[in-house]
């Protein structure tokens, strides 16, 4: 039997929350069955490096919801439930039997357990506005067609592909054509095809520090040396990446995460001079490029020159939904034989569900999209204002904003010499996520060097409806303030 | 403009029908735009390091039908199609005109554009008795939840590993709880994440020889050395893996692909015995184990011992539908800790379709998926003896079958001394499709030391109608033996 809750840092949910969640969990799903003996709260804590009072509290709240119980002398253990988990393999236990008690202990558990009052995450949808009835008759439609139960294209239905092509080229201003576009369902895999397929002389990625870890984190897992490279006003410092002799850079050029600037022209020309100076390439993130609340969507940077060395990085799971498992990438030209080879090498079928793909294809195609698009803009949009005068009313003076202006967040700088964490742990006590900037240095040494900033928060817009942020920064304020 | 068709070589389709497929398919696609000069024959000839003879049959078919046209002086050149990708990046053309373009290019094409008359695919799946009515509905029902677009748990459902531990336990015996359930939308994704659990210090993978050549081509490309370990008659010879100083071995023990062979009792034993002295670990690949015609399913090897060191991995794609693209792992406990710290340092997000997994749930927990399996074991198993029986009539003397009695292949092997590649390249003309099983042994060396074998092919009866099978052998033996 494993015991082994995973504790988060961040400040979201306190300790204890966590452990409760973590046992309510495990019993339920049938991980922790009847009579297991739980460890002792100065054993757990001790295994956790943690202090005996969230321990405490956890089995408290555990016991007084009748999961565990407390017996004398032989410490916590666990309640009987629905006995799911002593089926035994060779038992065959009746078929109705096990199906009833599986449905019985095993409700679709979302991702996050706490539910917020006040969530300013930093990436979640807002769904209010979702074409619900033209999604489910695409999919409907497409049901029908028993087709799409057989192997897809390996690099992606051509038909999504295309459209994918056709809205770049009209909507980012990208050079594209459908065989450069390649589509996955995840975005790991995406990065370690990537990692196959850049020249393998130059292991070293340049990255936007502070800046997105999940591409880093997949490259630094698949060889590569993480460098990063500080930021100036208007963008990556292009010298300081010259010097490092990176042989691949990857930045958020449209709206840098998370400080917000755009990259300016004479540093995405200077960029694509280094490129083409060492040989580099450049990987261009976009994930929130649609969405600018003043003037025109800032034009990619892979299509300011023909057959640049740019990936351009896509994904629907902010413009569409995180649950369809979509994203995707466009390659250069020059990178085409190398991603087919590898195809081959390596028997690549396709990732994404066939079904979401041509579910996708025909939402875009008929222009559900563009307009879904235009709406959420507006919804966005309005949302930002909202934060935006709600922080000026309720924090005046006592904090600065950056970043604004385009996304799904910006960044709040407090003025207060209180540490970061402590103030997003008094904002999770008081139901409000936020998230700290320090989670968007690099690496220990990154986080270190900015510990005495002043306390600056990522605020996510997405999660929240637009009615509660006027109110949550009011508590914020009055949790943080007094 | 890069034209670079790619020729294979398995002798499935003749070059000209190849070259003829990607012309037509890029000039659809707009990738080739109206006149585009084509390489000349010869120059594209020698850059294929094929003959002119099959560039040369490819342009006159694609001039006969109006896709390019042969002009003086100029050789060939695209005629005009829809004018898909004459559209500028910065034109922003007319929305109702692009989409109502690329609704007349772009058919949904299936992956492999040639119709074989016999297609003995090696994995395709027989949908016709797909609960296609069952599979709508649970799929409708699962389109009213809205919660299903937010995003989901990155290990994959809770509800969804549940079903798929209980069913692992039941028929295939093994030691499996929910948290050790990993689900990905992809192999590769999935053994990329097991290359970086497993002990770093040892990056040897022993694998079957012959054997498939998914897993161990990823595992190749994040850094394993690959070590072929040959066959004996009742699986993989464990001295030779003792001695090769492997870290982990990668075996097919319910039925080897593509041999057929169970791997022995003693055999296990052996394995685990191995993996006990060395802290080796065995990725045991279960892709068919649920289809055995005579007798029960052999159990699997990870059940055989608790906390064993087995890492079982399984898949819908041939059980249900490819196109789903949900696959898993079991993971043994001890190595619950390591992918937790994987998932978190590389932010792991769940990469299969959210709709697919409670879809899939559903179909387990409500008993569709177990009858589903019974009705599609007799379905294959009628098929699997007209296949013998076809064999047995049409052949006779001049071959002879093995790794018959489970899954949906088995090995014929003809009395002939014709080579391999070029009986596949006829039986192809003849509009029948059969893999050599110079496929299945890895490497150049591999294939080279077989080279003299007496010519071998693996005829799969998943995708051939059952009425077909003895129709198509009986040709087979009439363009074979004459």
């Amino acid at each position: 039997m494993l015991i082994n809750p995973m504790l988060s840092d961040d400040g979201k949910l306190p300790y204890y929350i966590q452990l409760y969640d973590y046992f309510k969990k495990e019993i339920l799903g049938g991980t922790l069955p009847a009579d297991t003996r739980l460890p002792s709260i100065r054993s757990l804590a001790g295994q956790l490096y943690i202090s005996a009072t969230p321990v405490e509290l956890a089995y408290q709240q555990l016991v007084s919801e009748g999961f565990i119980a407390s017996r004398p002398r032989s410490g916590f253990s666990v309640q009987p439930m629905h006995d799911f988990s002593g089926a035994e393999a060779a038992a065959d236990p009746p078929e109705s039997q096990s199906r009833m008690l599986i449905q019985a202990v095993l409700p679709i558990t979302p991702r996050d357990p706490q539910k917020y009052v006040y969530d300013f995450h930093i990436s979640k949808n807002d769904f209010s506005l979702f074409p619900h009835k033209i999604w489910r008759s695409l999919f409907q439609e497409q049901l029908a067609n028993p087709d799409l139960l057989q192997y897809g294209d390996p690099q992606g239905e051509p038909a999504l592909r295309a459209s994918i092509a056709a809205h770049l080229r009209q909507f980012r201003g990208l050079h594209c054509l459908p065989e450069q576009v390649v589509i996955g369902g995840d975005q790991h895999l995406l990065c370690s095809l990537l990692g196959h397929i850049l020249p393998g002389s130059n292991r070293r990625l340049g990255i936007e520090d502070p800046g997105y870890h999940l591409l880093p984190a997949a490259f630094a897992r698949n060889g590569y040396e993480i460098i990063p490279v500080p930021l100036q006003e208007d963008g990556l410092d292009i010298e300081q990446l010259r010097d490092s002799g990176a042989g691949a850079v990857y930045i958020s050029p449209s709206h840098q995460f998370p400080c917000g600037m755009i990259m300016s022209i004479a540093k995405r020309h200077a960029l694509l001079d280094w490129a083409a100076t060492t040989g580099g390439y450049i990987i261009e993130d976009d994930y929130d490029g649609e969405f600018r609340y003043h003037g025109r969507p800032v034009p990619s940077l892979q299509g300011l020159m023909e057959n640049s060395p740019v990936i351009y990085m896509g994904s629907f799971a902010q413009s569409v939904a995180p649950a369809l498992c979509v994203h995707y990438m466009v390659l250069p030209e020059k990178l085409l034989p190398a991603y087919r080879n590898l195809a081959r090498e390596l028997y690549l079928e396709h990732s994404a569900s066939r079904l979401n793909q041509i579910a996708l294809h025909f939402f875009m195609e008929r222009g559900h999209f563009a307009r879904h698009l235009r709406r959420m803009r507006l919804l966005y949009q309005k949302k930002h204002e909202a934060l935006l005068q709600a922080i000026q009313l309720y924090f005046g003076d006592h904090a600065a904003v950056r970043g604004q202006g385009a996304g799904f967040h910006l960044l709040l700088r407090l003025v207060s010499s209180v540490d970061a964490r402590r103030l997003a742990e008094t904002a999770a006590a008081a139901g409000i996520r936020v998230t700290p900037m320090s989670y968007t240095w690099w690496g220990e040494s990154g986080a270190e060097a900015h510990r005495n900033d002043a306390p600056e928060f990522i605020l996510g817009f997405g999660a929240i409806p637009e009615e509660r942020i006027g109110e949550g920064i009011r508590r914020l304020a009055e949790v943080w303030l007094g």
